[in-house]
């Protein structure tokens, strides 16, 4: 039984239940697609719950003939508990998102094999021997193909869904179709735009050390006009289709394959958001690779390509998206009969350039936001998590909050990704004052 | 019948015929809440078709009782005719934004008593002794509570629409509600944000005297950058539930009384466009008076209520905007709970200013491309239009495109309302080369 043509409110309510091993089994062989990939009979089948994201549950299945990964959503926020409904219309919007960026971006995201909206389940290709690629970055282990993948992927996407490729009509037809998202956006205005900076019940930070910077933070009302303003674009700003959650927890990686999965976040946001994920957490990766450290400079190596990683994730991403904007332009922004000639021609390109100023400096501001929500907020992250010695880890984690606050009270001042990187050597460098 | 509770789509295609006077009659006199407004037998009302706006059959209709106006959309641009579709839907939009702004501005649109969806009719009470406010200004009539009526129309929409004022989730749902309505956004894409700076068939100006200056229009890059950034605004900023259309042809006036008509091209969109409309078309009409004048200075006293109330459109705008987020802030956007204690309020208070400032920069711009419309496009305005002779409407015409050209390309210069006026008031007296 194949889901996706059946009408999608009455089914989601009716048919939902969560899957155990037994009935996922059951439900599998049912599914051709999916039972020829596995191969053999279905009891020989192996299943295994593997899920250790917030969210929902994701099982790993393998038979004689090859595995698929199969996620389903949890009617409630899987880190908290029933406590914490969340509408499984999410798995809807993770399988359009996946639809589009598999269309836009060939190869960078798992292939779905199934889906089926009345149980909120996708099945797809089993990712294997990819692994999340922040377990790799808290190991020191480099990803040469990364930024080359996450750059397409980005510039793709984003282009390509925006005012300067597609027509209005279309743009609003996009952003009607994910605008029923909102609980998902929700999370992210909480715990990333407002929590952080204020007393909420879910915060948390490695106490007693980052007690201070945690009241400062609070009690800084520049921080609080940057936060609100930023909150204001990602509630305000239908710039593009965007993944919404582009951490290194959402890719998974080879030395020679990138894939970006778990877009349930997916809505019509600011472009920035997404560029300012894939850099905040790579800074992060960078900073907190100094507690991971056995022995003096072991990581140097690896640090030194994560910086040149955040250099070329934001070049490499402008050069790509400036490429598409000069040769696909099918859009309704920027209409190429405004600028004809060669000094029409000159004009939009030194148009373009400003453009891509601007999202610069909310890729900068993003990206800074994202970084305090790690540290101060509710979700925390492993390349930190993983520090064992809780004042190394604050050490770290400080100089993470002082960099994130100059990029996000004075992000226009960084006026290139090669001051974002020189910024957080020279933090690197910092000591705070209770280490 | 009442229609309201008919399903849309196929309604919407089966019912759909063109009313004409009989039809009308037997319609209206099957809709008891009409029938018994006008009073009397069917066969003893009145019907007359007034419309003289670009898109719309309207009859006005009286009876013994009373009076009422039926709107019914064609499913084409009127103006233009069957070549040029449009859909019926901008009826039902209509109907959603009438319903949306009597809500929050009571008294300020027409009481709709009827709507049918499928025949794309709205029926409203009949605006008794008002008339469209375009002609009262070129007969030179001021209007002295129209400051009042109009400030508290676009601060009351607006506000309580933005994220100052609803969650994100009533956002997108209202974003989504409108999002349909692309089919006429795109009329102001192209008529507004696009032809009249590039080589465009329908557009048309006052020959010869303005050839020169509409081919430097077309040549003008700074401009062509400006009008691009301010299209890029109106595809991608949903701040509010605009109007969309708000020019004095969609303002009808007594001397005591002022009623918003006509929200036919409602969307969520960028909230400069509806107060730069207003100023526009108040710029307009001082710009033109000159044109109307029959002995030197008879309307000196009308253009200096015109300019001051281009200033208090402006700041009573401004202040009840500011005092409604003061008080009402019940959005997701600038969290009190960021901005708390003296400190936090006075910072948010500045914040608020800067808020303002940006909203200011966005109304110039918008302003003046509604000038320019309305002189290098397609659709021309009454303000010009009933100066009989072309050269002495050229000249007018000529004054209100530097202007435009100025609040366009430098938007962020004029740092106040009383820097617009006094623009005006100089260029009141520049005289072109032809002249």
């Amino acid at each position: 039984m194949s889901s996706q043509r059946r009408p999608s409110a009455d089914a989601r309510e009716s048919d939902y239940r969560i899957l155990h091993e037994a009935d996922l089994r059951d439900y599998l062989a049912g599914v051709p697609e999916v039972a020829a990939r596995l191969g053999g009979s279905p009891a020989s089948w192996s299943i295994s719950e593997v899920g250790d994201g917030n969210l929902n549950l994701v099982f790993i299945v393998k038979g004689a003939g090859g595995g698929v990964a199969v996620k389903q959503a949890l009617p409630y926020v899987r880190l908290v508990g029933e406590s914490w409904p969340l509408p499984l219309s999410r798995s809807h919007y993770e399988y359009l998102a996946l639809t589009h960026q598999a269309r836009l971006a060939p190869g960078l995201v798992p292939v779905v094999l199934h889906h089926n909206e009345g149980l909120a389940l996708v099945v797809m290709e089993l990712l294997e021997p990819h692994i999340i690629m922040r377990k790799g970055l808290v190991g020191g282990t480099t990803y040469p193909r990364f930024d080359e993948d996450v750059t397409t992927f980005l510039a793709r996407t984003l282009f390509f869904s925006s005012d300067l490729a597609v027509t209005a009509a279309e743009k609003k037809d996009g952003i009607a179709a994910f605008a029923g998202n909102h609980a998902l956006c929700k999370i992210t205005e909480d715990l990333i735009f407002t929590d952080p900076y204020r007393v909420a019940e879910q915060n948390r930070w490695t106490e007693p050390w980052l007690d201070a910077t945690a009241a400062a933070f609070r009690g800084d009302l520049d921080l609080h006009v940057a936060i609100s303003r930023l909150k204001l674009k990602f509630l305000n700003a239908p710039e593009a289709l965007i993944h919404g959650d582009l951490h290194t927890g959402s890719i998974m990686v080879t030395a020679g394959e990138t894939k970006v999965i778990d877009p349930e976040f997916a809505f019509y946001g600011p472009m920035g958001f997404d560029i300012g994920a894939v850099i905040a957490n790579l800074l992060m990766a960078y900073l907190a690779s100094d507690g991971h450290e056995r022995s003096p400079g072991e990581r140097r190596a690896f640090e030194a390509w994560v910086l040149e990683t955040v250099e070329s994730v934001w070049t490499e991403f402008s050069r790509k998206f400036l490429e598409l904007w000069r040769s696909e332009a099918k859009g309704d922004a920027y209409p190429v009969t405004l600028f004809e000639g060669e000094a029409g021609a000159a004009r939009l390109e030194t148009e373009r350039q400003a453009y891509m100023a601007g999202l610069f400096e909310d890729t900068v501001g993003f990206a800074a936001a994202k970084i305090v929500r790690r540290i101060l907020g509710l979700a925390h992250n492993i390349d930190f998590e993983l520090i064992e010695d809780p004042k190394r880890r604050a050490v770290c984690e400080a100089r993470s909050l002082r960099l994130a606050r100059a990029m996000m009270v004075e992000a226009v001042s960084f006026g290139s990704i090669g001051a974002v990187t020189k910024a957080a050597r020279d933090v690197r460098d910092w000591r705070p004052d209770f280490a």
